[in-house]
């Protein structure tokens, strides 16, 4: 009855399928979400140069600014108004450039008022192809939108295009944006373990570097692409897969400064007791007697200084970590390229309500391709480490592990630099002309 | 009375400068001090392949392992040992690659057995050169080194290589390992920032970095670079010069973020309050109700969340930005290994009880050369930022520091990669037979 209602309202305020293709040729939508990386960008250009590619079939290309809020918002940046030089700035450009957003389209039923706004915004600018940037969260959001066609009758294809530094989408071999990540954190572990090992003697013995991973490791796990042999650092590795046993932990720490002098250890921030409870959330006082969230690390290094006595340093790579471009992986930035790229192909050959995803070749030197899997199928999953990249006692990677990462930091895909810091696309940033009279509250 | 029975003491023991210099061409000391940095390699390499042209003069070089412990307890790595190709990988691998330490000798007065014990270990292996690579501490050991000839007769040569990523040693324009890490500052703060932007709208309105900078606060100065125009973040830069008002800090916060939407901090690990207590005390208790010290950044961050609300992020470099080889400048990695070579030089011209300086061109186009400055001069000296390369507002950097900061961060002296991480130089580190049957006891 209220699924009645509302659909008779809808269709009152659109038109069909037939009635917008034969209007003009549709425009297209393209939004990032979520937490953004050092390749995002490369994905956006990759969209962008392909859409222009294909006058033809597309006419303007659209971004949200701010992700979904942008269309929901119907502030749309007209992507046309950017120079070709700009536009290919956009792949050694970090972070959101058109800006991002955590924002989750609630179900159909929970926020039926949200989904009309996007038919009704789409509607007024005639978007019929929906890009969207995204991790988990935004496969989801992806994928309710592609069911606008379905559930309400407005025409329109979603492909979604992958990109999280977690590394945690299914039926991808990779993300777009964890390669750098990796590599950043593979890099400074290396450089920071030289630091500390040259010191130990009289200084540090124990340093920490936190990483960015809530639920699943594989960043954490890439440190251990520092290491060349056996035994070299980082020497623990905490995972948010493998339950935290302090004991256990202690004993390790000491056995690591006992035979090398010093240990190094590097932990996701997701690192947990087997009941769950973060380690982080162990964590101290703030300056206002506040319980303080978000410190692995200092947890981590006053339980050595307390128990074992060893002087320790910490790091928190934070933003640091994903915005880094300047040690950006060229594997991930040619995919990151590649996955924008080929959303506009998949559109155009009629797809929709798919991801874009990156297959690994069956070959020895490592080789990938660009396939696809079902929305439905993605949305909401967390791919976490398997058991068998994690060593027997929990603290280190497998070969097996390393097989798999060492191929996603190859090559170092360096921006050119001006005045020593790294450029950057500059956008005008211009909005398209709003044709709505309602404004949208979120 | 007491000066003149160790007088004696020491003078049976030891040659007198004629015996020596006709026993055969004098060895060379070189050891590394302090808190090392991406480019303190890149000097012992100069170092080194200085010493190597110079065999005519300089027998063998020895580095001293872990600093001038190592002299102290006679271990001595033969740097003849390490293969040519070796040797020049330093000039790309960040750290100490013979071991540094914390270790200030005491004044002869205090522990005149420190000092006997160097020139006995010095005698044992004919070093008739000392090369002390390290800052402000650093210079007060070479300069009680480069004494022995005057108060203890014993014949020795005492050079300083600067190297300090503080950038606070008087009687020279800058310091070696600065340039490194103010770029890898630099370009971090951009790329975070881009971040910060990106996502504001509806995540994290203020970003903190926490860099080093105890008492000076260049490093954080250099952050200032990532700004190409005004308005740019960093909006607010805290040095340890300035001493930090709340109520003043908060109001620019907040009228950051209502401008900007967001608001990017850079804060010296030194900021401090007019009565010298450094915000970092200010910090809660750690997670065994211990005072926690070092958290600039998060003290405040909570500060910023208690009063104006906004959600935060923020991230300590730490020891990643010391070790940051994989950015380091060109202009840096070319000046660390000039006063290396230039070390090697100044002793074959006799000169004792200097340390190497860099002086800047008086030239539109940023140029440089070295010079000297007298030891008794720099030691225990600390150069901090003038008032006139802090803006007005005690926030930001001015276009004299600007003018100042920008030439050491220009170009990208990048290293060389396999498996997608930096290589680096892997030594032998071969220790020189030991000659003396005494151990010392630090």
């Amino acid at each position: 009855m209220k699924a009645a209602l509302y659909s008779s309202i809808i269709s009152a305020n659109i038109k069909t399928t037939q009635q917008i293709n034969t209007m003009s040729k549709p425009n297209a939508f393209y939004a990032q979400s979520g937490g953004v990386t050092a390749v995002i960008n490369a994905s956006a250009c990759g969209v962008i140069q392909a859409a222009r590619e294909n006058k033809n079939k597309i006419g303007k290309l659209y971004a949200g600014k701010n992700g979904i809020i942008g269309a929901l918002q119907e502030e749309l940046i007209d992507t046309g108004k950017e120079s070709a030089k700009t536009i290919a700035a956009l792949k050694y450009t970090p972070a959101g450039a058109f800006g991002s957003c955590r924002y989750k389209l609630k179900s159909l039923d929970e926020n039926r008022r949200e989904y009309e706004r996007l038919i009704e915004v789409f509607k007024a600018h005639n978007i019929g192809y929906f890009f969207y940037n995204g991790g988990g969260d935004s496969a989801d959001t992806c994928l309710k939108v592609s069911q606008l066609s379905e559930n309400m009758g407005y025409p329109i294809q979603a492909i979604h295009i992958p990109k999280t530094v977690d590394n945690d989408l299914p039926f991808t071999d990779n993300c777009p944006g964890f390669g750098s990540v990796a590599k950043y954190v593979a890099v400074s572990t290396r450089e920071a373990s030289l630091d500390v090992a040259s010191m130990c003697e009289t200084s540090t013995k124990v340093f920490i570097l936190e990483v960015m991973g809530r639920h699943a490791g594989w960043i954490a796990a890439a440190s251990g692409l520092a290491a060349d042999r056996e035994g070299e650092p980082p020497h623990i590795i905490l995972f948010p897969e493998i339950p935290f046993n302090q004991q256990k932990f202690l004993n390790k720490v000491r056995s690591t400064v006992k035979k090398n002098g010093y240990c190094v250890i590097v932990a996701s921030e997701g690192a947990q007791y087997k009941d769950g409870t973060l380690l982080s959330a162990s964590s101290g006082a703030d300056a206002f007697g506040h319980k303080q969230l978000g410190g692995v690390a200092p947890f981590l290094a006053t339980l050595v200084k307390e128990e074992l006595g060893y002087k320790y340093h910490y790091a928190l790579a934070d933003y640091l970590q994903r915005a880094a471009r300047h040690i950006a992986s060229t594997t991930d930035v040619e995919q990151a390229y590649a996955v924008g790229r080929a959303a506009v192909e998949y559109a155009l050959q009629g797809k929709n309500s798919v991801m874009v995803s990156i297959q690994r070749k069956n070959t020895k030197r490592y080789g990938w391709q660009l396939g696809e899997a079902p929305l439905h199928k993605v949305a909401n999953v967390e791919k976490k480490m398997p058991r068998s990249f994690i060593t027997r006692d929990g603290y280190n990677i497998t070969g097996q592990a390393r097989q798999y990462l060492a191929p996603l930091i190859q090559g170092e895909d360096y921006p050119p630099y001006k005045n020593g810091v790294p450029e950057v696309a500059v956008l005008k940033g211009q909005m398209a002309p709003k044709k709505l009279k309602t404004r949208f509250r979120l």
